[in-house]
């Protein structure tokens, strides 16, 4: 089922699961299924309790498009272009939330400041990184932002995310890998899985624009990742527990 | 906070709400929390239970993208490059099932059948209305479909159903709305919003590939609408109940 074959070796000899988190020791479980009954009215109430960290070794889904539209050279060049293209993404998200908060939906303003500062995260982490490769090297200005409707910004957003999960950084993984860059490896792993998950929430509050919940939003303070509602205990990409999530 | 005002008046003037299901009457409530204590362990259950068919009118999420892509003629024209691309559409997702099912991805086969199956219900929708305009007029034939694999098979559907939603069918909507054609509106209206459901769905089993959970995908007869699991007692966009939906 899985194309976990395919650099399960190079993966494993590079140290990729000795992050922040706890180690992998068991199956993955991603959810406690806890239904109260079957008739119309009650519900289901999935917990979020992954056990396991994915990564290219062992997940299926970080294959690149057929037709990539990024440039790919080495670890340091693509650390730069990732930082230029999450610089773009930050800004963007934190100029859209202040849209979606002048137009008065305010779960979609929160939605779009927690993900700017999801794409924070992924610049310090790749900005290290570049900073170790290139000493000296500086980030790049905050380019200028177009502004559309509420629902059109959503919908710009979740397009760069499913750029950036199904093409940019899975296209810069294999360099990394083929480099032997542990650390760049883990940064770009993380910050793929974590853009899948943006595109995801973007399109469900596109989906929910006029008939909003209560739910907040939590931010992975390690990878970006963000859960919308309680029902989790910790982060499935890095299994940072709940307790150290921000809310929004 | 709602685009409500253009076209409103035009729309209702056409009678859109006219349709299968019930009136609306009540102001939307989409989510009925049923929180059940807020400690890490314990669940949130949001069960759908809407109150309102959204629509042009009403929406906020029927604006089309600057730099559309989409050819655009009159509603007849626009319902044969509907029914083109609903034909592509289903067509895929039917051999991506077979792809899925032959990876052993089980949880994927049912969602890219479940979704097929979607599209057919909105080629059905498009033919009739199609045929009434020009009696003889004949579907195409299906067309070859490219097969990646099952992680990309998803993107692309995400890909495609996001331009379906932001760009084609809000074209279309526009020019039925100016031609008068109430009946072209509401299946472009209904399929609009199917689609945007599809791309959040095919994100999300992007998202947890290799993490399935027992989850049954519903299929709502009337509007190609695709639930995930049990908590939900009508269609959120023609407010078919749960009774009338297939599983997957």
């Amino acid at each position: 089922m899985k194309n976990a074959v395919v650099g399960a070796a190079a993966v494993t000899s590079l140290g990729l699961l000795a992050g922040c988190s706890p180690k992998q020791e068991e199956p993955a479980q991603a959810n406690a299924d806890t239904a109260m009954g079957d008739d119309t009215m009650s519900a289901t109430a999935n917990v979020l309790d992954p056990k396991t960290m994915p990564d290219a070794a062992t997940a299926s889904n970080f294959n690149v498009v057929e037709e990539s539209a990024t440039t790919v050279g080495t670890t340091l060049d693509n650390l730069k272009t990732a930082i230029t293209g999450e610089t773009g993404a930050t800004t963007k998200y934190a100029a859209w939330a202040k849209v979606a908060e002048k137009a008065g939906y305010d779960h979609i303003a929160r939605l779009f400041n927690c993900t700017s500062d999801a794409e924070k995260i992924h610049i310090e982490l790749e900005y290290k990184l570049a900073q170790k490769l290139e000493p000296g090297y500086q980030k790049p200005e905050p380019p200028e932002v177009p502004e559309h409707t509420v629902d059109l910004n959503l919908i710009a957003g979740a397009n760069g995310e499913i750029y950036e999960t199904s093409d940019m950084y899975p296209s810069f993984i294999k360099v990394a890998q083929e480099e032997g860059n542990n650390e760049a490896l883990q940064v770009f792993t993380r910050a793929k899985l974590a853009e899948a998950y943006h595109a995801e929430r973007y399109l469900d509050a596109y989906n929910t624009i006029d008939t909003p919940t209560d739910d907040k939003y939590y931010l992975c303070p390690i990878c970006g990742y963000i859960h919308k509602g309680e029902n989790f205990t910790a982060c499935p990409i890095c299994l940072a527990p709940k307790s150290s999530f921000t809310e929004y």
